[in-house]
């Protein structure tokens, strides 16, 4: 069902995006819910961990997830270094814990001491406690893609701690914001 | 804050997950909300398209996303062959058209006949009228993941149609169901 023969849009600069194509795409690709989970790993003796919502299930024949980090952060070397990770899918309660973790400067002495997890017993990686999912990784390639890291990983463990009272009660992001299901707290 | 040791959960069978592996993967996936959009491209002069959850914003500058299409899918198989395609990212709204496209052996003739869409301009591909974000990308890199294909595409055209009426209100995926935002509609 045509309705005319071109969308309303624009074409952005080439070869280089303008600011306001960067702003307005930034603004757009909000539109775009997500989830929202922790990715942590162990690398060199130390935790590491992150809120990331670029995040997804690749197959589920062998299991595989993919998350999508900065190049240039710790995180992302850490997952690099180590091969191992851990996604926590968070609960709407966990707000707190999202934001806490969000902060890319923040020192890693005591990163997780506001958090409830426990270890990963396959990748030693901090799994949150009250996790409505948790996966463990191994890494099985990465693809650099513009600034970021495309980490494909290979589930190697699972399960979930959320208690029944958070499990119907997913925290997601949307529009820039913490925001929840309808009919769900 | 670390609570016991070992986070409850369990190892995956290795080298070959079990069948109930991959029942609960797939159960614990669906724990991370995704936003729906349509993915659609035009390859050898027919329309293709398809609803799609397993999509995400890659880096703004330079503007660029990915999606992650089963291999074996026509899908996927006229993205590849195209070099480009676009997404729509739907409001609560759309939910019969995301119905609609969800189905993988939907016949081509006819596709998009219940579905009110314009042609971008930069990839002649199917944007759907009314969606609150609408991208068109032309493919940067092409990753083989599991069973799956990961679509890098750079953003070169970008626009909304959504009416302000369903402008705050993103159809989203989580547990098997459609849901919505709470407080939205």
């Amino acid at each position: 069902m045509e309705m005319t023969p071109r969308a309303p849009g624009h074409a952005l600069a080439r070869p280089e995006p303008s600011q306001a194509d960067v702003d307005e795409f930034s603004r757009l690709s909000a539109e775009a819910a997500s989830a929202v989970a922790v990715l942590s790993a162990v690398w060199q003796g130390r935790d590491y961990a992150g809120t990331v919502g670029s995040f997804l299930t690749v197959s589920w024949d062998p299991p595989t997830m993919l998350a999508s980090l900065y190049a240039e952060s710790r995180l992302a070397a850490a997952v690099a270094g180590s091969g191992r990770w851990a996604l926590s899918v968070l609960p709407y309660g966990h707000k707190s814990v999202a934001n806490w973790l969000a902060s890319p400067g923040m020192p890693l002495e005591g990163l997780l001491e506001r958090v409830p997890f426990r270890r990963g017993e396959l990748t030693g990686a901090a799994v949150v406690d009250g996790a409505l999912a948790h996966f463990e990784l191994e890494t099985a390639d990465i693809h650099p893609a513009a600034t970021h890291l495309l980490v494909v990983g290979t589930v190697v463990g699972m399960g979930s701690t959320a208690p029944p009272s958070e499990a119907m009660d997913p925290l997601l992001h949307w529009g820039g914001d913490y925001v929840r299901l309808a009919g769900r707290g």
